[in-house]
């Protein structure tokens, strides 16, 4: 299977990707994770976005907050499916981030997720690889079928808890 | 080769739509498009989204303006990956689709988009059927070189344009 | 009478749940609470409103957070009331979710309070079945004068908090 | 059966009041049209909306754009359901209304709809009014089908139009 | 004197109107202090106001949170000038209260402050006031200076402080 | 009487000054209007303010747009009330200007109307001046009935264009 | 002289550099225009940022919308200073590209303009070049004086154009 | 070398100047802090601003809060390059001081940084004084280098802390 890369922007996005890599963990996809600024390290992060493909990725997923590039540079440099999450910072509640990732121009998109939304980065993942992963599809259906039996799990017990 | 579905919730959304199956045209995939609302018509809308993947699609595409419930409403009865086009209607310059498209909950992803974002909506699509899709790839990758040199044009012809 | 149904996306939002049926229970009418989620058991959440006006429900309360697509999910299976909450959650000082609960396109409305607001959900569900419900409307109008009279009782002490 | 009645602050809002007869005609239900400014008129508005019970109001609209005050000032002298309209005006693209409009104290609730959503107040009217007129019901839901039905004929002739 | 009379729209406002307070105080003018809602109590809000001019009040400051409208409606039951202070309540960061404060419609309108800006309320206050209060003008006079020289006082020792 | 005087950033805001003057005629209120930029004339724009009481102003009235600095510039220099006119610009609905205009530190309070808010200003003006003008003061009520008298007016004559 | 190098993402943001080289041309400054995309032809964009230094420039513009990392990506190939003009697209108001531009991670900054701000992006290079050249500084504080005198010539005739 | 001025509206930016002030230290610039408000201190702020060319300043940052306008009035005041900080204050989580700081009028740029970004402004500054001054580059550069193995060695061990 292709694995999924992860570059974060910075170490202190670490427990938005933590969410991202257990998910990917639950689904049994292999991952490799690293820490790339598209502004303080951009040689290093067109490196490994430019030879991803060649290095058996088939997702990269991209965290970043503020005026966040990273999606956008990785995104420049390979024709690889990129998933941005934009991350809040201390001010403006993500919505610079949000912004920054999403609002692409034409040719070059980036996949981007709910703000701080790790495990849907690794869900879209999941789901973009299952589609010529039929094992990998089932593992998502089963998934999805767990995450709604846990809600209606919850509707029954929820009038006592009133 | 897989299609790409493209639902849209409005006939008025039309123009952005078009943009995307230009580019879909293009790089010589297949597409249908819908017209299914979220609200008006849900049963239709849920029909298309369950059987989608075994009618043959790879991805789809959803656009809608306002409270943007489209992509997530086909996102909630498919393991396909989703692509969320936010559109802008009268008001709110667009930001309102594009937080009901993008702010998904954990487990069920939408891949967003810019506002009014159709091309790049196919090619992400075209990007993640490439995944497969040798042909497809270099068919991209050429694109990606003709778009670069556009610019480089410009560029040589700028200095007498100011 | 006719019960108030109350559905909410996700426990998380239970607090905001509580003050709701804390107004009902003030005011004598009857209730019913699940939890469904618009993306996650969309099956569920659809039964529940299509059933809801021969189940003895007079009006909907729905809430959520995000994309908050609840309410608009459970309005385009029902021609009941249907009354949504927009929650705040960890970003977005819940614009997000008033934007798309309340940006509902023509044909399907959602009876926006304001965020958080599960307490005039209540009140305005209690509103619209005292239409029809005299003794109801008594009520609604005892517990005006109360609330009235809380903050003159609040006046006559301010000046001494000073 | 009862009146809706609908208030406009000011007569520049009456399009999207227009829009708001326009469906209360098609669904045969009766309605009265003031123009009061809670500002300028702030006694008649009161007046009006105090007395709208005993005269035959069932559910009041109120229409006003900026710091859209009238929902609430109607609303602060009635128990009657009250829908509020945002209007969009030079500025802010509505948001100024909306927040004036929906984020109402707890005890005082506007049913709020869309910026500018003049047919969906009236739809929600509607379907107040419907809890108990049976025929009402019907008529709503034919109108449902119709609208979906709009909607699948678009989606029949979509790919022509491409 | 004429008396400033200060209206909050909830206890809860009671820390920014304590800052309105101690600057009238500091500048010896007199107020009073009434907790009255736009919503909850209209009709003493409206008497407070009608009857604030031959009261002897000569400015009103109104402090409310949300759908802000208690300053609106006390400026459209007075000519005497009206000035709100927009109060941050738990979601949206006060620009609820702010929009629906400060967007009022030609003719009535009110003098607005920063987001809970008790303090600068006052001072407005004592400004108009001043007009005709030759010795209150001084005392603000001096009170500019005060504030300056703190400012430069903290200048001088700065350089220490890094 | 003291008079009003007016100071506009740019002659470009001209169309909202002018909505100001027309209401200070209708009052007879005596003014004077200048153009100065807190940021290209810094010197004129505070000889202006400083000497404003002494040269017989009563109240200033400030426009501007974008980082709308000039109210608060003026209003460094004097203790006079200073009506701060936040003025859309090209870009961002007046947003800027609105927050630049009102969020000033303590002690230093800028009266902000709405945005582009021509009018009000000048009647905040009014209301200000006529605390010591019992004239003034009557010509306002006067004006505020024939105001209310133009809303029901419309209200007579509003069912005849539906 | 150094130059000053100024980069476009688009050549639809010709209008907003037209202004920047207006004011180049007028203080006698020599500059280089080009057109790179940091997504489209990142190479170019990054091959210019990187040999900007010793090809003779001493500021660089960069001016984008949306998105808008090209500012930030010049940026973080130089230690020269970097000037970014956010660029209005058709959505957003030019929000987007104003925090995109703006909120660079620590050690990599642009020096941020206002919204389609393309004479002051040019001001500010000026004033940053004429730290080491007298006569530039001269001509900057000749047209300062000629800007002023504008304003007040504007000032002169203003009350006869009310 | 020319020395760097700091300006903040109010002490209690303190921590975002001893961030820009670290920077510098790191840089070996001098630079000299002051307390100045534009609106309690107009002169003083004035009075520093007009001699910061003569006094031997090469650039000025300042920073402050809410309608900050300290940075455009120094700017007003000087030919110098002037770096604006916008300070997150209590409420609207740093927009009021982002706008109000970085939409300057066309003439006076101030050079905005990230809401909160001393760090930032101080790097900036230091390539501003770069340009002229050989050595103070080469700091940079190893400054940027060193910066870049810091990313590099936290990426070589990401992989553990998951």
């Amino acid at each position: 299977m292709k694995k999924v890369g992860i570059v974060m922007g910075s170490d202190s996005d670490l427990p938005i990707i933590q969410k991202a890599v257990k998910v990917l963990k639950d689904l049994q996809i292999p991952y490799e994770v690293h820490v790339y600024s598209a502004h303080r390290t951009p040689e290093e992060a067109k490196a490994f976005s430019a030879g991803a493909e060649s290095s058996g990725f088939g997702v990269i997923i991209a965290a970043a907050g503020m005026a966040a590039h990273l999606a956008g540079a990785v995104a420049a440099n390979t024709t690889l499916p990129v998933i941005g999450i934009p991350c809040k910072s201390s001010n403006l509640e993500g919505l610079d981030a949000l912004l920054s990732t999403v609002q692409m121009p034409s040719g070059i998109p980036v996949a981007t997720v709910a703000i701080d939304g790790g495990a849907n980065a690794a869900f879209l993942a999941a789901q973009i690889l299952a589609l010529s992963d039929a094992e990998l599809s089932e593992r998502l259906k089963s998934r999805r079928k767990a995450d709604a039996q846990a809600v209606l799990t919850k509707d029954a017990g929820i009038m006592e808890r009133l």
